[in-house]
Parts: C-alpha cells; structure tokens; sequence
C-alpha cells in the first residue's frame, strides 16, 4: 500500500486476519501505518525509481491517498505489477474535471458545472444557471475542503486561479443533507454495496456519519447505491469506491466527490457491517470472493476525534472507555494537533438517539470541547 | 509482548485500535505476529539479558505463552518494569501442581488430586478413590494434550515419570462435555466475565467452540463465572484468565486447566462479543477500563482450522470466502503442517444448527477432510 496514513493503519489491521503480508510505503517512519506494519519503505511516491523498488514483489499495488502521479501508475502497470484501482480509473478520483466529463457521458447525476477560465468567465457560468453563489474547485490536489471555494461575486472569484491550476465551477447545490453510497468491486466485477449513510460535516470536514441514513426512502436510497455500482463497473474501479452526494430539497441525490480508497463514510463499518469496508477494499485488489456488506446493527454511529487545545488525550481516553465499556476507540496514533483527525469512534444500538448521543460525547471529551 | 505466536498476532491486531505501540520478542522473524509487528526483537525468552534488553523502555510486559521462567519474571519486576500476569499469578498457569494446592486452598472445585511418587504410588491413589483409570500430568510443560496421560493400571503408569518432573494424579473426571469460563482483571481489581462457552476437544486439542454453551442453566453458568472470577481476585491475575472447566454427569463443575492469556476458548469474541478477548487483556494489562463483554449475536461458533495434507490452502481460501461471504476467517500466518493449528473461522447467527454448520464446513473444507 502507498501512502502511511491511518486509512493504510486500518486496512493493515483488516489484512492480518486474512493473512495478508502487508508492505508500506510511508513517507516517514513515524507515519501513522508505519508504527503498526512489519514491513516498511520510508520512500517518496512522487519518485517512479522509489515506487519501482517498493513495487518489486508485490502481488498487487493498492493506496491509502490519491496523489500518486497517474504517469507512475502506467508505468508500474507496464512493468508488469498489478495496480488496483488502475490509473484510468483513479484519474477520476485525482482530477475534478476528468470526473465531471465522464460522469455526464455515462448519464449520472451531477450538479450543473464547467471549466472556467477566469473571474469574468464564473460570472458568465452564474449567469447560465441560477446565479451567485457558485462553487469552484481546483481540479486537482484538494481534500477537506481544501481547494474548494464557495464565492459570492466576480470580485470573489480570484482567489482559485492563482495556484494555476484548471478551476472547475459548480452550481450550489440546494441540499438537505450529505450522503455517502459506498461500493467495493473486484476485477472479475463482483461488487458489494454497503447500506447509504448520512455525512455531517463541519467546516468542509467529516464530523459524523449515520449508517444508515435515518429517513432515507427506499427510493433514493436505491438511486444512490445504484450510482455508485454503476460508476464502479463504467470506470473499472477496483476496490472500495466512496460515492458523497447532495440530497437536493426536490428529492434528487447528485454526486459530489468520488474517493477510489477506503474513505471517512466507511469508518463505521469497522464495528457495524459484517465485513468491513478495509477487509473488503484488501479482498477486492487481490480478486478473492467480497464479503457481506450488511449491518450488524440497527444503528450505527460514527464520530471523527479532532484534536483540540490538549496535546495529552490520555485522562479524556480513560474517563471515555470508563463511561462507555460499549465505545468502540479507533486511535492513529497520531499527535494532537487543533482539527487534525487523531481518531475516530464507533457506536452501535437499536436506540438512535442514545447511539448518537454516546459518539458525540465520546468526540467531544475527547477532543476537550465538553469536560463532563 | 513475550512470545511470537498467533495469541501474540491476534494481540497486536487488536492493540492498533487502541493506539498502543506493541513490542515482541520473537523466537524468529518468521513467527506468526512477527510478520505484522513493527517493532519484533528476535531472541529467547529463557535468556534473563535478552528480557531485560527487551523490557527497557516497555510500560509492561505480557505473554503469549506460560514458558517464560518465574526467577526471570521476578527479575524483571525487581528492575521495576511491571509485569502483567505477575509470576506469583502466573506459576498457578505454569505448575499443575501449584495451581491444584491454591485452588483447593480457596475451596474451587476440582478432580481429586495429589502428586504421586511413582507408578505404585499412582495405584494407590486409584485404589483411594473409584480405581482406575487415572489421569496423569507432568506438572509443567504441558499444552493441548502433551503431557497428560491416561493410564488403566500400574504398569502403564510407567511413561510419565520417565521426564524426571513431579507427576500429578487425577481422577478421571466423568463429564458430559467441556466448558470455559473466561474473564479478564485489571490491576485495580477492576473485572468482567464472558458468556461461559463449550469447548469440543478432539485428541486433546479444541476444535470448536459454542458461545454460549447451549443448554446450560443459569445456576450452573453462574458458579462457573464466579468460580473464575474468585480464581483471578484470590490468585492476583491481571489480564486474561480462562479456567476451562469439567461439567459432571451430576450436574457439578470442576476446573480442569488455567490459563493466564488469551485462549483458544476466546477466539469467538473475536466476531461475537462487545470487546474481544484480545483487546479486553490488552486493557487490563494497561490498566485501561475495561470493555463490554457481552455477545452481538445470539450465538457464535468458533472453528479451529488445522492443516490437512494440503500444503496450499489457497484454493479452499477461496472457496470458502465464496460460499460463505459471511465467514469471518482468521490465519496465522504459519506453514501448514498435519494437525497445526493455522488459522480458525468464527460464525454467528440465530440459528445454532446453521451457524455450526457454516463454522464447521468451513474449517472442514480448509482442511482438506471434504472437497464440496
């Protein structure tokens, strides 16, 4: 696996059951993966001859991020090593603009956008559609909110063009809520949907997720596993495959974001699916049989531990797992740092209220917001 | 961790979650949780430097295995690294002849016993209570059958005397079936019990297990908690405690065995309860609150796979992954061997007959014993 992160640190935890010999890449050794996995290559991914040797004797090549460069991709595949998802896949999650293109060719729903050139150009594209506000999007290289603007007027809209990078406009969408369709398809085309949950998020980061969508319609729901299934099989994804989408005030479910890799809205599966999203994300890009998607529970809830002002979280960690013997602490290992993801936690029960109730306050004494 | 085999990979999977940065000492770098560690030092446990060079810098040592020698154990708590089981706990597990004294000490149940001097000495002990047969055990060195013998007269009762370490005489217990009561203690006396489980022996080795042991009343349930319990509170165990119990055709239950580490008879938490085995002994042993160890599922079954006469069990991996997409496949990540145990399935469900089914097929097929 590529990429260090606590997405690499779970899935190594879900390949030891299986009996997987998981090597890494990791940009440091103090990564949060690299303090769990046996075997390590401190390298750069950005360097083809530092993925190169690391690919040499793998069985397959799989990614904790998406930020490997698509032309190291084709020439792993060239050398011969199995790259999963593949980089004419993952081109879709890398580059905002490639995504909206074939989305609109295969007939999903998305929100009104082009690519726009300048200031003047994002007010012709406001002018087309419903007006200001208007979304733009560098098209590549963001995350979190990160790369994402939300502008009011020409004026607004300086700001994106200045990294030089192709800017992608999209209408504001009218939603009454995020929703998270997560999928996982193998290479021989067996897939899996998990059940769609809602996203909350704060400030342009995941915060909580629901699984499954409270009050969702049989419907809808439907609509979004099938979008997912659908981009998975037309782009070729292997792997999971996390669909975010609008839920529009008129009944619709647009698609927002793709991510080709175990994502934040599949956290929950950990504790509250069968099979969980990093077992099957490892069973899918190596071609073995997928496993059940479905909940254990009738609820699941789960709540992303941000840092706060307290570097220590230890006295928070024991009051926590003191309070609640039933909270499932999810840890990365990772220094605290104001709003960096450090952990998350799951919760489970027949009670949403209570299950919600719990998650939260977990996150929030973890994170120092609440004391008692 | 002390000890580099499954218990100890199974350990360190569920210490990731945690956030705890595990350490191993590892006979070599292929062992079973050495190939998911980070952080192995290869070297023997029965060397006191290669302890002590291990133990610098650890928070607590703990075990895979009960071989590690009381006088190391008691030199390493005298250069002040705790040491959870401690060894005034943990010769209980590692001395039959101890653990029978102490238990009798503190009125648990147990098979008439007492150490004999010799095959004519065991001829007595037969003739004191219902005659023969009689079970015999070297006091130390023991596990999954080795080292117990069952002998129908003196002249067979030559064998066990032969290692030149005090034999222990038992009554041959007469049991309608098996059973394990497992709990977990923490340093301040904090402690939990698991569902009490049957456990199904073939040749002196668990092949399955049911949690919780179908039929078994309430009364019968609670005295083999409480039988545990009272052995972890009186023997000052930390960490995990399985006391694998005898039940009587009339209706009594009697300790056979102790063990001071997560155990075979847990491995159905693993899928089946709140908090595993695994994690709750990492939480004791750490001083951390305890979690909940109360099942998901109405039942579990935990299968043992052991190998067969196929070296590759990829195929039957597939297999099985196949047809039962809910099957929760642990491996270990070891060679296989005729009779080893490499791996175990767990299932769960409502539905005793079914979910055994599914568990047994499974281990079945891995094997090598069916072929559909």
């Amino acid at each position: 696996m590529v990429g260090g992160g606590q997405l690499a640190r779970m899935t190594h935890e879900a390949g030891i059951p299986l009996g997987i010999r998981f090597k890494l890449l990791s940009d440091t050794p103090q990564d949060s993966a690299a303090q769990v996995v046996a075997d390590v290559v401190v390298g750069d991914y950005r360097d083809l001859e530092t993925l190169r040797d690391f690919a040499r004797g793998c069985d397959v090549i799989t990614f904790d991020h998406e930020h490997v460069p698509t032309e190291h991709l084709k020439a792993l595949e060239a050398d011969g090593i199995p790259v999963r998802p593949g980089p004419d896949a993952l081109v879709h999650a890398q580059d905002k603009g490639v995504m909206r293109e074939r989305l609109a060719a295969i007939g999903v729903p998305c929100p009104r956008n082009r690519i726009v050139a300048d200031p003047a150009d994002v007010a012709r594209f406001a002018a087309e559609g419903d007006g200001w506000p208007v979304v733009l999007k560098t098209v590549r290289g963001g995350y979190d909110g990160k790369g994402v603007w939300v502008v009011r007027d020409e004026a607004g809209a300086a700001e994106p063009f200045r990294a030089g990078v192709p800017v992608l406009a999209e209408e504001k969408v009218d939603f009454v809520r995020e929703l998270a369709a997560n999928v996982v398809r193998s290479p021989h085309g067996q897939a899996v949907a998990y059940p769609v949950v809602e996203s909350i998020q704060v400030d342009g980061v995941c915060n909580e997720v629901v699984a499954p969508a409270p009050g969702l319609s049989e419907e809808l729901s439907g609509e979004a596993q099938r979008i997912a299934l659908t981009v998975a099989e037309e782009l070729g994804v292997v792997g999971h495959l996390a669909v975010e989408l609008f839920e529009t005030r008129d009944g619709r479910v647009l698609v927002n974001e793709l991510a080709m890799r175990p994502h934040n809205s599949g956290h929950w599966t950990m504790d509250g699916a069968v099979t969980s999203q990093f077992a099957n994300h490892l069973r899918a890009v190596l071609d073995l049989p997928l496993g059940d998607p479905r909940p254990r529970s009738r609820w699941t809830v789960m709540a992303n531990v941000l840092g706060g002002d307290y570097p220590d979280m230890y006295p928070a960690y024991l009051h926590c797992m003191a309070r609640d013997p039933g909270l499932k602490i999810h840890m990365y290992g990772k220094d605290v740092k104001p709003g960096r993801k450090v952990g998350h936690v799951n919760t489970y029960g027949d009670d949403l209220d209570e299950v919600r109730e719990r998650a939260r306050h977990a996150a929030d004494y973890l994170r120092g917001t609440i004391t008692q």
